[in-house]
């Protein structure tokens, strides 16, 4: 099997389209979500990002990567607000989704434009995707900056978890291959998956 | 459809370990990586990461999250010396992959026990997995401790990338599919993935 080795240097100087494939494809497959948030003049803003992580069961935060540029109205919004939402994208909404990447004006709300519609909790001031199977609220925790690049760390607290009871397992699961939840590799290339195992939590060998 | 809503209170007083395993699902696939370190009296260390992320192209950085205390030897290593190594999981040793997780007493290195070879580069201190198909060198370029719950974030400059040729498509994208690499959904329920489809650079349409 022939390798192949990229050095710093030789990455540096590789054409930008071409980096940025191979960089972005490196983590491997990532979750795919949709953050609404509004403004304050209520102004409603719905982008797919594929950086969402969990930060912590208690309390509960979950955070994501939000570019320098592209990714503003979003974080924008959460600052004059304090508050966002997560939704899961499922096979069904996934092209729609992707949609919402596309650069619309100032003013224009991808859920008005992307086929998806929003709606809201009186527990929650940013809107949620109607058509997603797993809609989190949260409220702004914490921001960082990267002095590497400038993108933002955004951490939320939990504050609302609305979801289809037949997705939870007994043991507070989310069957997201039941809810037909997407993964994306890079930037536009979605999958659907299958179980490969479930392992039990790994211990150190008695023997 | 019955619609099961979690609002903060009640999250806050869920069973342990229902929470923790309902928290963790929430953001749905994510990416599975080894992470490999070595302290600097050589003792080498391999854990396994669904928290990394892309964080930008130019410069070449990728990031994770670290826990405060489980992952303790991963952060302590590249804290003194500066190197760790992200190495792609596929479905021939996801299981091994698995087991590193499993709480190994100081100077054991999973490489030891876990059946997973090690291998060094010139150009980067932290061992490699000899069983990966996509392997990254790194420098650390920047740490974070979140206030919220005391994890942090490491941010890493690529230095090297090494990878089977014929995983790379002609314009710099990575096939983890070829690659069988695989996506993990919680702790530890690990799927293997079927593409649904690659879609455009998403546009404003003209209409």
């Amino acid at each position: 099997l022939k390798t192949k080795i990229f050095l710093r240097p030789e990455i540096q100087t590789l054409e930008k389209s071409y980096r940025t494939n191979l960089i972005n494809g490196l983590s491997g497959f990532q979750s795919a979500n949709l953050i609404g948030t509004i403004n304050s003049v209520g102004i409603t803003n719905l982008a797919i990002f594929n950086s969402v992580m969990h930060i912590g069961a208690d309390p509960a935060l979950m955070g994501f990567i939000a570019r320098p540029s592209a990714e503003l109205h979003t974080l924008k919004n959460i600052q004059e607000t304090g508050a966002f939402t997560i939704n899961a994208v499922h096979e069904s909404i996934f092209k729609n989704a992707h949609q919402t990447s596309a650069r619309y004006a100032n003013g224009v709300s991808e859920f008005d434009v992307c086929g998806l519609g929003h709606e809201f909790s009186k527990n929650c001031t940013a809107p949620y995707v109607l058509e997603s199977r797993i809609k989190i609220g949260l409220t702004l925790a914490e921001e960082y900056t990267l002095k590497s690049n400038g993108c933002h760390l955004v951490v939320g607290e939990i504050i609302e978890i609305i979801l289809e009871e037949s997705l939870l397992t007994i043991d507070g699961n989310v069957d997201h291959k039941k809810a037909k939840s997407i993964t994306v590799l890079g930037l536009d290339e979605y999958h659907s998956t299958q179980v490969l195992g479930k392992l039990a939590y790994a211990k150190v060998s008695e023997s």
